[in-house]
């Protein structure tokens, strides 16, 4: 089953009954009934894939709480984590993840990398993978990146963030946390609300999929500059029979949300004249107490992180009593782990 | 007992007898008389907290001694290395100090992470947390910026160096050295100078503390530009007892010293005005073979590092037999696995 | 035996009957012919030693086969690469090989390090080696610095490249991907092509001793202004017997050539004025499809990498069938593991 637009919004949720592997030992052992070998976008994962990547999160969540958080399960793998954009939090929770797993990690940055040479992309995803690499965890500016990557990488492609594109462990961290906060812990239904730069946002995008596929009564938020393209968006999507709504009213869109989460504004976007300034977009869409107060009591409050405190989310807000910010960073851990141990199980990992 | 400026100068070497932790196995299974969750400033080390760290790191010596020069203590402990200003010689050496205890370590480099972006450090560190972190080493440009990280960090907190504050991993070691060093093993009444730029650093600040506590004789010797402030320092040191002098002529400070420690001329002082030229800096300061013979014969030559031969130092000084230079070097692998050993028995490693 | 210009061309080829190492186990516990403390070029290296490194390579890509690519013979010891040029392809490689070895890992890369601040290079290889390290990779823009730290560094010094002058490990990684790739495992006569800009070469300089010591008939070819000296050198390598030619033709550089290697071509070189531009250059010298039918069929494509596809080598013959640049990277990699291991038996990996 799809979780495509024409999807039956509510299934993600359904419990499929397969079998959770036991993740202290090497997945290709294990009876998983996980079939793809990229994760290049959420768009093409099942409501029983959700379920299964949901409960092995679950199974890591078990390990992270142990004394010694470390299983063997990818003894002697490569994760090689190549960056073409500078990230800390996403580069160390996939670094931690594989560590977890006892999987040998490469780091490369595109900064410090021959890929200043003017080396290609395809070259380079070739060589990583002679140097060894079985799981490559992929982050680029150019949208579609990680796609070509997966066309001659011989292992399993991750990615990390592909321009405005696809950020898929973040959407599927951040599914886990609500599902993990909300009472009930289902989504059907609850009103989600994505705040803020929607436009330039990856994040949003993978948000949007499994967030409609799980059955979530999601607004989208922000100026009109940054909502273009998504009205039509959402039109095709509530045609679909998903529920999804714009609007530039935080007003209207907080009123009543059981989960808000604010994006990051990035200052590039003032010189391209697609914002007034930092200090006006604060007074208008920042995420603040007052705002907050138009949601329902206890309404999750999140963020992909790294913040601009006191511009998109207010400091007291960020840390405040409905903030989960911190869970979603730990549960991005445990969904990496997860990710990469489903990965690694559907090819053996050996160096021709 | 304290060792602030009131203390027994002499205190420090006197052995508490207290036991010993056998450092091959988890630290939170001895029975240690530590209580300090996190290392900031070596002022609120006691003379016994002193001796315990001294004699944790006579055991880490005889562990970097065996052929593999590893103990599994804290297998399973993530030690994040948080560094906002570059520094080869203290991240690899902390780096070193961690794997030797077999504990993960994760590199943050503040050039290439996302407090680029504008992420408060306050974020920062709850991040690193909720990725796993247990132990965070921190160094930072801003005096007192671990003193804040402590406030929200659920681990223990190791002060790499701050500003021109503190750096009391780097004070530990010379301690370590020049016990080990000087015939008898104790600093009591042994004549030690500090030479150069004292104002700005953040070494001899550490130092200070540590050595007078240690019942050294202490001098500090240099411009007076670079001196400003430790006159009246050093006058309420001298009323509590301590010995503590200050002096702009480098013959009477050298004159029958036991130890001479240079410090690093940092290059920008020259901008502001604080020093007429590195040439004429060498000339009327530099520690040249020269200058040495004031000393006692067989006197220490120390330098925390990186030097600029030819500048406060001269090349056959740095590498000659007085020179316990690279001594300090190994010492500082040796004391950072005793404190992160110390750290970590006062909690239990776990992911909440 | 020696290799220099005055050895018998064919003698690396001779099989010695000299032991292999075991190499799941510790160096220093094997009986090996490997007396060699440092590997800072291929001229000093006996055709005994050629042949002892190329099947201990033989058995580290044995261990690259298996599921688990890992041995503990080099558990404990401490690998610190430390470079002074970026290059991530070099780097990852000794990385990697490190870690297959159970080795532990130090990554120092210039641009980050306090060499910025005008360390030496002898102070920082004696803080390096203070610090732990008993193998240290050396990469850096002079030419000779492996040997002034060599003269310093109580451990082994491996050259990961320096300046113009030398690259021993991608000479051997290309000797044995040769073998391993020609039909009769043995290069005596095989007509080797290196293409390009040899004059900055040292990939090309360190080759030119391993290849005509195995035999073969070496052509370097590239417009005159980047062969500068090398007529001289081939004059004096045919005077010893060695089979060594200049030309500016590349028809008659690749009429039946059995291995074509092509250069990286530096963009900074058309600045100097020694290229006209890389369209012409790729015009004149680039690698095609066309040119390289005027090898023998099959001849292998090598390739040192990074490339620039479009300049030096077209895309389609870099991809191709008889393209081993792929093979180069894996070898790469094991030929490190052997270096790594066979210097690490030259003496005990202890910490003072």
């Amino acid at each position: 089953m799809s979780i495509g637009l024409e999807a039956d919004g509510a299934a993600a949720d359904a419990g499929s009954g397969a079998p959770i592997p036991s993740v202290d030992v090497a997945p290709e052992t294990q009876p998983v009934a996980w079939r793809h070998r990229h994760l290049l976008d959420v768009d093409g994962l099942s409501a029983a894939d959700l379920d299964l990547v949901m409960r092995t999160t679950d199974a890591m969540r078990e390990v992270l709480a142990r004394p010694i958080a470390k299983v063997p399960a990818l003894r002697g793998r490569q994760v090689t984590i190549l960056f073409y954009e500078a990230s800390t939090r996403t580069r160390v929770s996939f670094e931690v993840a594989a560590r977890n797993l006892s999987a040998d990690v490469v780091n490369i940055a595109a900064a410090s990398s021959s890929v200043a040479k003017g080396e290609s992309l395809i070259d380079t995803v070739r060589t990583v993978e002679a140097l060894g690499a079985q799981l490559l965890v992929l982050r680029h500016a150019v949208s579609g990146a990680p796609y070509l990557a997966a066309e001659v990488f011989g292992g399993s492609v991750l990615n990390g963030g592909d321009g405005w594109h696809a950020h898929p462990t973040q959407a599927l961290l951040d599914l886990y946390t609500m599902r993990e906060r909300l009472p009930g812990g289902s989504l059907a239904g609850r009103k989600v609300v994505i705040l803020g730069d929607v436009l330039h946002s990856r994040v949003a995008r993978s948000n949007i999929w499994t967030l409609t596929a799980a059955g979530a009564d999601l607004w989208l938020c922000g100026p009109a500059t940054l909502l273009r393209g998504f009205e039509a968006w959402a039109g095709r999507g509530a045609a679909a029979g998903r529920r999804f709504h714009v609007t530039t009213s935080v007003d209207e869109a907080l009123r009543d949300a059981d989960v808000v989460m604010a994006l990051r504004i990035q200052r590039e976007r003032m010189a391209a004249g697609l914002l007034p300034s930092l200090r006006e977009y604060a007074a208008r869409y920042g995420l603040t107490r007052e705002r907050l107060a138009l949601a329902q009591p206890g309404a999750l409050v999140m963020h992909p992180g790294p913040m601009n405190e006191g511009v998109e989310i207010a400091a007291d807000v960020a840390a405040g009593a409905q903030s989960v910010i911190t869970d979603q960073v730990t549960n991005g851990v445990a969904v990496r782990m997860a990710l990469l141990y489903l990965l690694a199980g559907t090819h053996r990992g050996e160096v021709a």
